[in-house]
């Protein structure tokens, strides 16, 4: 569907019918609003039973407008909507909002009124909002569709706006709303988008994306249902140099539920969608207040900033408890540079602090030309990317002037804390300086601003690889299917064999020399080391011949019924650390690539990486930096470094593995890559791949 | 020293010294809030400059004062401080608070005058507050002895209070106080310690633990001077039902400093903080609105309440929220009991739920006696311990009736959380219910709240052990030196064999049974695989004759002039996890013990668990359900369960170990500690006791 959206979110005239003259109900709230707020086009109540509402005339029925009207507002019960719209459509309507409830999210006869509503919506090609919606708002225009008494409630905006607000509750629209207008955030747009029946959140984005008036867009999502028009969507925003703020709901995993794969426990939906808004430039938000202060800052994006912090302070213990709170979620405050610490030094006294935080002490405060003197520096420092001014009430108004002074003169970010009463918040603001006056809400809403703007000049798309299908086994294989498969993308393995007895076993680990490894090939055994079928370590024949009876038996206990291909004998390998690789599909966004700590501890701690696919060897390495585990790769405690470069190549491999793969292949994984030393290359010790199953 | 601070904190007369009749300097300000506010006590000003200030005759010296003051409040200069205290002394004056800065804090002169001070003391016995402090005020008698406009700009209080607050900065002390003042919390003193040249933050404490008009204490430490005293002084609070929440600052570990055992590493100033208030019963804060929020919610402790939290909504999105958040943050939302799934199925319509969140939808908020239904059965279930609702504005007031009842006729702690402007709030509170209006701050006072609720019955103090004290071998020893002391606790020990040549450890090693590890065995090296001094999985002579010469070489070039006492053969033993188990000496709380995962990633996931000496069996097993390893013992991917009770019993040990030592001993580190399949035991595989070092 390429509907545009301008009759719904722009329109030039609507109806609203099951029009009530009571403006507590959703028939008159609307009215009510476009009356109270001046919308200048044409409004028509459509209900019979009156002759006015909100000292209009009322229309008996849609047949009667003297006009075709853009949008049709729908205040009646489900089972008429259908027949409704298209009557409507019929008279010219060209767009309609459902607020019934009662559709899908019913079930049962509701599902089939959807289904019923869809089948118009596709033949006629009306671009419907909802069901199950609370309606929008265009600031701009005063175009009011919502019932949503927050319009009354919140502080009413006098001009025009340029935040808008795109969710899929209403509850949730409503409340940022409040809480982004006691800040008196201006917004262009306000959505709710429904149940989605026709229209989805990423056509939204994508109408958005478009628009003038909107530059910043505040979404909140439960559940995308297009992920590739999303990722389009966002990419547009992008390129228009605009931002999407986005808080996802449901992001805590659940339970353990069984999954096939390592890959699959640790790709959790929570961490893909946050992969997911890394790449596409959006900032995920997780908090309403939060979110409005995230719009805030994004309306200072023009700014220079980085999560290089400079503090400035008149108290030493107010810097150290932010410091604090800085450092713990992610931000760094450098120390300055000797020279700018003797320039400090000039005009603060011995206890206060020159490093960072910078106290400048009370009395400090009271030197206006020193204080601009200090934030001068604080401006011009390669050393920083962000000056933090935390000072409560009287003590920032005394440092108010120069603080206004220097944001206007510099490009870089300027933020204050004020948890007093400051009376120069407005005249900061005036001058582009972000004021917030809540400790906790600063940092929630910095942090991940900063580390935003730390990132927007790295590589977050990787060009899509030319791959050529290799033959896929049949699956589901044992792992040398597995392993063949993988090597076809250049992924170095382990030279293994396969031994069908014990003596076999034996023969082929003298071949290989001790010690040794041994585990179970089977195509029906996806976790060998919980069958018990894998021995490491062996370090001669008899230890050898033991477990080769071992993993055979405890395998086929474990899963009564496996079909045994044989024992894989393995030369134990030596390198620096294991690190898991997979790629397996995401349901909204696709194929993903995890990559994290290996071994035994995987799960436990959960050090992993994320990103859509294709990547390429600049993001992999990303990926790794990401890793706590990294440190283990780079010269950890007297361990030699490891061979990086060798480990990129292979993660991109595992991807390309994935991507080249026909759709029956759900996932694909490494488990554990070795990383031997810088030089000396990588080594596939276990691979994995599984089919889709039918339930997916 | 066991003065009384009464005179200081609970005064019946004051005298201002440096009087000023200007109520914006700080010789002026107390004056100004003393008659603002009513205090009923004797005011003297003094000062020969004036006749009269704020009304009151101001006098010339302290001589001429008609009476003995309980108190004088020094508002001059440094060098004059001590003289003047002499004067007062003599005058029969008990308590002073010294406002000047210019002591230690500023170093040199500052030092001097402050040991003078000191020695004056010490001598005279007068309790002396600061220097460079900015007073106190007791809120339920009106005595202001603070230059702190804080009281001004801040919401009056009119009552009595009960929450105190006690920092060591004045700038915290105003914040906290504007914050929650605008919550209105109820004060009864308000105390910044300063300098604490004499009296610190426990002996504050140690008055308020006593004081009747106390019952909560807000405080901030930066460094605690005299641990022991503290430990009482929460031990005293703990008796009285009187509750400490504290923010402690500096919590971030900065930098990678060169620290010699692993243990160390671990428990730095953060954790043994965090744990030494856990085991305090402290709350631990971390942010001022969240402190004064606590406090909010510690006027309710005689509640029951504990982590398994009931949320009950109107609107599926808020609840989805509110539970990632709540989830996230450490509480539980377990799902209600089918039978009373039932009761709220009863009223509550299919697209709403009634698992948990409760999302009784936006009709049934207007049903007040179905949501008294299910409020009464959320205050009664068994199934969970605190009930929260979130309801925007009119949406809660809609429920505020029902909510007020059931809070009243139970004992259940009940939250509201309102980010919209509901009208009910006062209401709420006034039935005991707890009103929250940012979601953030409402998450961030809960989360810790009810931990602390939950961890109310558990067992955090272990009875101090009868210990007989065994040789101690000379330090630094080697790793057999080591061994052997703590063998004598009770520590099984892998069996090990020293080896003075490569024959001998080839010997060795074939009497031990092959694989073999070899480790060099040297005092001066306390990290042996660091220095390269570690060989692991020997399968064969050729290996330990090659590994031998690797081992012994590597450690001579890593650490030149090492003495280097041989090698040490052991078998590789095999066993479920591996742990370390470290007993330090904080400088602060003294000796403390540290249990976290073992091995090379011990310092990079930092999953440890730290208490204070003595632990019983009790709480090591608390310290290890702590970890995120502890699932690794408890039959983890279908590996066998570990020996846990052998595990606790070694952990015990290792405290105990410490416990025992002379105080030179600095720390005994078991690292790692190898914990066999249940009924096996464990085994010691390396052990290190570190010398007190000279700077520490």
């Amino acid at each position: 569907m390429t509907l545009s959206l301008d009759p719904l979110l722009n329109p030039r005239s609507i109806a609203m019918i099951g029009a009530s003259a009571d403006a507590g109900r959703i028939g008159g709230m609307p009215l009510d609003l476009l009356t109270r707020f001046g919308y200048a086009g044409g409004i028509y109540p459509v209900n019979p039973k009156y002759q006015e509402v909100f000292g209009r005339r009322c229309w008996p029925d849609i047949e009667s407008l003297p006009e075709p009207v853009d949008l049709a507002v729908l205040a009646i019960a489900a089972a008429d909507v259908t027949p409704m719209l298209r009557r409507c459509h019929a008279r010219g309507v060209r767009a309609a909002i459902v607020y019934a409830a009662g559709f899908a999210e019913a079930g049962g006869e509701g599902a089939r009124l959807q289904d019923e509503l869809e089948a118009f919506v596709a033949e006629s090609g009306m671009a419907v909002a909802g069901p199950n919606c609370m309606g929008f708002a265009n600031l701009n225009m005063q175009a009011y569709t919502a019932f949503a008494s927050v319009f009354k409630t919140a502080p009413a905006q006098t001009g025009p706006g340029k935040v808008s607000l795109l969710t899929q509750s209403g509850n949730v629209c409503a409340a940022v709303y409040a809480i982004a207008r006691r800040l008196d955030l201006p917004f262009s747009h306000f959505i709710n988008t429904g149940n989605e029946a026709c229209l989805d959140f990423s056509q939204y984005l994508e109408y958005l994306a478009a628009d003038p008036q909107t530059e910043i867009v505040l979404g909140y999502i439960e559940q995308l249902r297009d992920g590739d028009r999303f990722k389009r969507a966002c990419r547009e925003l992008e390129r228009q140099g605009k931002l999407l703020i986005a808080l996802k709901a449901g992001t805590t995993d659940k339970g353990a539920q069984a999954v096939q794969s390592h890959t699959s426990a640790l790709a959790g939906d929570r961490r893909v969608y946050g992969a997911a808004f890394r790449q596409l430039n959006v900032i995920e938000a997780t908090d309403f207040a939060q979110m409005a202060h995230l719009a805030s800052l994004a309306t200072l994006r023009h700014r220079s900033a980085g999560k290089r912090v400079a503090v400035l302070t008149m108290s030493g213990a107010l810097g150290a408890i932010l410091a604090d709170k800085f450092i713990g979620a992610g931000l760094e405050l450098p120390d300055l540079p000797p020279e700018l610490q003797a320039v400090l030094r000039g005009g603060i006294p011995d206890y206060g602090m020159v490093g960072n935080p910078v106290d400048v002490t009370g009395n400090v405060v009271n030197d206006p030309a020193f204080v601009h003197t200090v934030l001068e520096a604080l401006a011009t420092t390669d050393a920083i990317d962000a000056v933090v001014v935390y000072a409560p009430g009287y003590m920032l108004d005394r440092m108010a002037d120069a603080l206004t002074d220097v944001s206007r003169r510099h490009q870089r970010l300027f933020v204050a804390i004020d948890t007093g009463l400051a009376q120069s918040r407005a005249a900061l603001r005036d001058a582009e300086v972000a004021v917030f006056e809540d400790l906790g809400l600063a940092v929630a809403a910095l942090a991940p601003y900063l580390l935003w703007c730390e990132a927007r000049g790295v590589k977050r798309i990787a060009a899509a690889p030319q791959l050529d299908a290799p033959a896929v086994p049949a699956l589901p294989g044992n792992e040398a299917d597995a392993r063949g498969y993988v090597a076809a993308f250049g992924l170095p393995q382990a030279r293994v064999n396969v031994a069908a007895n014990a003596d076999d076993a034996v023969a082929q680990a003298r071949a290989a020399g001790y010690p040794v490894a041994l585990k179970v090939l089977s195509a029906d055994i996806a976790h060998k080391t919980e069958a018990g079928g894998v021995a490491l370590n062996l370090a001669d024949d008899d230890a050898v011949r033991r477990a080769y009876g071992e993993v055979t038996r405890a395998a086929a206990a474990a899963q009564p019924g496996a079909r045994i291909d044989g024992v894989m004998v393995q030369k134990m390998e030596r390198g620096v650390a294991e690190i898991i690789v997979g790629a397996t599909r995401d349901p909204v966004f696709g194929p993903v690539l995890t990559v994290g700590l290996g071994g035994v501890l995987t799960e436990l701690y959960q050090d992993t990486s994320h990103r859509l696919l294709p990547v390429d060897e600049d993001i992999a390495l990303q990926m790794l930096r990401e890793l706590k585990a990294y440190a283990l790769l780079d010269g950890y405690r007297g361990k030699p470094r490891a061979d990086v470069a060798a480990a990129c190549r292979s993660i991109v491999a595992v991807g390309n593995a994935l991507l080249a793969a026909p759709a029956h292949v759900a996932e694909i994984e490494v488990n554990p890559l070795l990383i031997k030393e810088a030089g000396q290359g990588v080594a596939v010790l276990d691979a994995l791949i599984l089919p889709a199953t039918r339930s997916a």
